[in-house]
């Protein structure tokens, strides 16, 4: 079994996420995998990634990492639907046309969170996800994706 | 007009967030004000900040100031709902309980972002918002929040 991410499988040119890209020297360089028919990410933020009350992370990195596996899962899904193995001409990137996220529990900081997505539909351009993230165990945040195909000669 | 921000009326021990805590030594540090009946914040992101494509925004900054500048825009309409000045005790502090986030647009990176807040609804220990994040005058993504007030024995 590979354990390439998805993101490295992104053109040097669209690397460069702050949340996911291996070519940003700053950012948080998420890394999904597939696990079965779901994807999955660890992640495990900074003290200093904490929300109003220390311990605890802030709203924004719960969406962030929520946002960057989606996105990811969604080309993966879409390599897969195609038949086609990652990697292979031409790129598929995907960009987030619109996110919800529910809160349903305080992320714990000092532990690694896990984000999971399973894929609910790979249509045309549009791929729609149900997201998850969780801390020892417990869902803390759930999320909704609907995810768009970039155009080809945008990714080449 | 004080030009304090709803967040330096933040009690300490909340002042701890990455996306707007004065005393996070490593964070955004986003500040929020009145402007009229509407809430405004403006923050220029790092060159960092890029998503995938640089030049632009990732999507998880972008879902962080919307976030952040919601639940402090939801503590400031509860003040003002009670008709109590800010910083008044006890303190009042929202957290989200579900945040829905359409992108647009890119949101181009170099420039000014402002984000606005326009409050639904003060109901109970509820409020509910529109946000909307704006770049060169253009609307780059819209926020739907419902934000959650904690019990006033986890703030004081």
């Amino acid at each position: 079994m590979s354990r390439k991410a998805f993101q490295d499988y992104y053109p040097d040119n669209f690397s460069h996420c702050y949340g996911c890209g291996k070519k940003n020297e700053h950012g948080h360089h998420l890394k999904s995998y597939w696990d079965g028919d779901t994807t999955v990410a660890r992640f495990t933020p900074e003290s200093y990634h904490t929300g109003g009350i220390p311990g605890y992370a802030y709203g924004g990195i719960v969406a962030s990492l929520i946002d960057c596996h989606g996105t990811g899962s969604a080309a993966a899904a879409t390599f897969k639907a195609e038949g086609r193995e990652m990697g292979t001409e031409p790129p598929i990137r995907f960009v987030t046309a619109s996110l919800k996220v529910d809160y349903l529990k305080p992320t714990p900081l000092g532990v690694e969170l896990e984000v999971r997505g399973e894929i609910l539909e790979v249509k045309g351009r549009k791929v729609t996800l149900n997201l998850s993230l969780i801390a020892n165990g417990i869902v803390c945040a759930k999320g909704y994706m609907i995810a768009v195909r970039l155009p080809d000669d945008t990714t080449t």
